[in-house]
């Protein structure tokens, strides 16, 4: 009974996610996505709050004979591309191809050749997983012609706009406050809902796009390579592993006040206040005192030095600052950048300051100064083209 | 060494609580203060968002030969108006005003003549105990002619105003979330600052004022005076002990998330969320379940009529109903009135569907509906008046 089968598939998961087989007609041969990379754990936001950065990952995908994957950039000599003959591979943006084609029903996926060009640093707390993975979905669904439905499409009595493509990354990544600023841009707030808590909500999860302040702009420590890979290369489930399961209900009490401050400060565009909102409890306490002993005293220079706030990227190494809100005049801009550059000194000097043996793993990294970035992953190539210009790739929240 | 006693102190102290005699020539005789009753733990917002509502106290204190205390309103029966015969008392506003004289350095407390016309339900939730301080504190510091450093009066470079009424007020009540908003009306965030981890902060609390969306109104149920009793006089304190001082972090997760779309939500004036943003996972279950048998099964029938969110108020018992946002036309306001009704009579039906034993318990209490407001504790009589009106009264954020 096809039909009866049909209504019960769209009953039970409108408006969730919904498989749908998509005509062989729509199909396209090649694409390429960029994504940005993105900062989570945004101070006291711990899984809730992360913002993209303007720094971009490249993902060109190409059907083919057979499967293959070339990376070059960060991390090129580090990611394994091995992938098996039927596509089967440990890489994050094989994964998320085979999941968007299974999602458009083109079972299996055909060969494709894969190329990434990485300006995202690995391993790193800057989101290169979830660029991956969103970069790997939205590619498998522009080369097998699906279209998803998006925010601001049908917006629901309960609030709740469709999101399929950061339920579809969600469900591979495990957390989305690194997937929802890939695919939105911005800074942008996830809740991850409870079957038993929120009866009346179908999706897993949902985001929201929270303000920038106008001139923001960050100061990244990344410590090398080497350190980054040498507590193995399952870094953020390893530094997840740090932290109990149960914590101090004053903690949370801390990080609810903070994190409402910070909320606050974004729509005020209040910078002098994130020094206070930009503090957390829960999880870079443990990981400063267990994995990563340049944190606290790079923080604290920063800081002193006249950052607006201070924290740990992600899952970290990567120390993040938010050095300045200059908008106005040339001057103002001039003294900010001063201030930016003192604040890149005072952390070298912190670093410079560590345990010997501390700055011999920690000490060699690199400094970037980024901005955020309001835009999202997009499609910037495909063939055959959209039918009406790139404008229209809808699951990217209309930003293209 | 007065001198240099005065210097130690005055470099100590800066900026935080700074005791100074006032003259005696600034005293004055009578003052009459009013303060609103308050909804603290805003849904996520535990220990950290409260709102004043549109339900006042007046506290009317005179000079006088001796001690005495006398209050009409909710809690008459209830309240023990004991006083010794050197001020000493049990009773909220004459400990209070200890505190206020003592900080003015008028040491004795002078006798006072205190009357009490309590509009706000006591030990129901609704700030009655952090009304009676705010009240208190400000009616002995006019009487004592002492004026406070205040919000907007002294901005510090790490964005953190001086409010020495809202330290005096925390030190006795312990926690923000209800004095703040009977301060300064609306909707306020606290944050507790911690000495170790704010070394650069000298006051232990700051507050913030968040939005209110336009129109928004409450609806509330009162559990009876002999229900609210029920637990004895100290419910705030036995309450709290219901809950664990150690958490789940994916409850302290879930808390955060929600927080954020909270504070979100208020600046957008989006109630469409609110269902979501003022769910709880830190005191809501465990007090619902131990203490407070009619919290869950009203909080479901409200949000199935159409209420925006709802919540346990304070520490309970109170239920708070967010139950229109209407502003516009007259057809729409007609609509949302219906909607209030009908979420209280959805609430009444869900109370009288409880077990018998408690619908003996918690089923005889009063509906309220009011409105949040924007203005908080102010003085509306002072003899002698002020030198150049009320308006100039600054420890009110320049509300008056």
């Amino acid at each position: 009974m096809p039909h009866s089968q049909a209504a019960l598939e769209a009953a039970s998961v409108e408006p969730a996610l919904k498989k749908q087989k998509v005509p062989a007609s729509l199909r396209r041969n090649k694409v390429v996505v960029r994504v940005p990379g993105s900062t989570a754990n945004l101070g006291p936001g711990f899984d809730a709050i992360g913002m993209a950065v303007d720094i971009w990952n490249e993902i060109s995908v190409e059907r083919s004979t057979a499967f293959s994957i070339t990376t070059s950039g960060e991390g090129a000599d580090r990611i394994s591309t091995e992938v098996a003959s039927d596509g089967a591979s440990k890489h994050m943006v094989m994964r998320a191809l085979q999941r968007a084609f299974e999602y458009a029903g083109e079972v299996p996926m055909p060969p494709l050749r894969v190329h990434c060009r990485n300006m995202v640093p690995v391993c790193s707390g800057f989101g290169s997983s979830s660029a991956a993975i969103v970069g790997g979905l939205i590619a498998g669904l522009v080369l097998s012609g699906k279209e998803l439905r998006v925010r601001g499409s049908n917006s629901s009595a309960n609030g709740i706009d469709p999101e399929e493509l950061l339920q579809l990354a969600n469900q591979i990544e495990g957390h989305p406050d690194n997937v929802a600023p890939a695919i939105y841009g911005g800074i942008q707030l996830s809740l991850v809902f409870d079957k038993v808590l929120d009866p009346d909500v179908q999706q897993e999860v949902m985001s929201r796009h929270l303000p920038i302040p106008s001139g923001l702009r960050l100061v990244a420590y990344v410590p090398s390579e080497a350190a980054r890979f040498g507590n193995g290369s399952d870094k953020t489930e390893e530094m997840r592993n740090l932290l109990d399961p149960t914590i101090p209900r004053k903690d949370a009490v801390f990080n609810i006040q903070r994190t409402a401050l910070l909320v606050d400060a974004l729509h005020r565009g209040d910078l002098k206040v994130l020094r206070h909102a930009t503090k957390d409890r829960l999880h870079q306490p443990m990981r400063g005192e267990k994995a990563y002993p340049h944190l606290n005293d790079m923080m604290r220079a920063a800081l002193d030095a006249g950052a607006h706030g201070s924290f740990l990227s992600g899952a970290g190494p990567t120390v993040m600052c938010i050095c300045s809100g200059a908008s106005g005049d040339i001057f103002a801009q001039k003294s900010e950048e001063r201030q930016e550059r003192e604040v890149t000194d005072a952390m070298r000097k912190a670093l410079g300051a560590l345990d010997e043996k501390h700055v011999q793993t920690w000490g060699h990294g690199d400094f970037y100064i980024v901005s955020p970035t309001e835009k999202g992953a997009h499609v910037t190539f495909a063939d055959p083209a959209f039918s009406d210009g790139l404008a229209t790739f809808g699951s990217l929240d209309g930003r293209l």
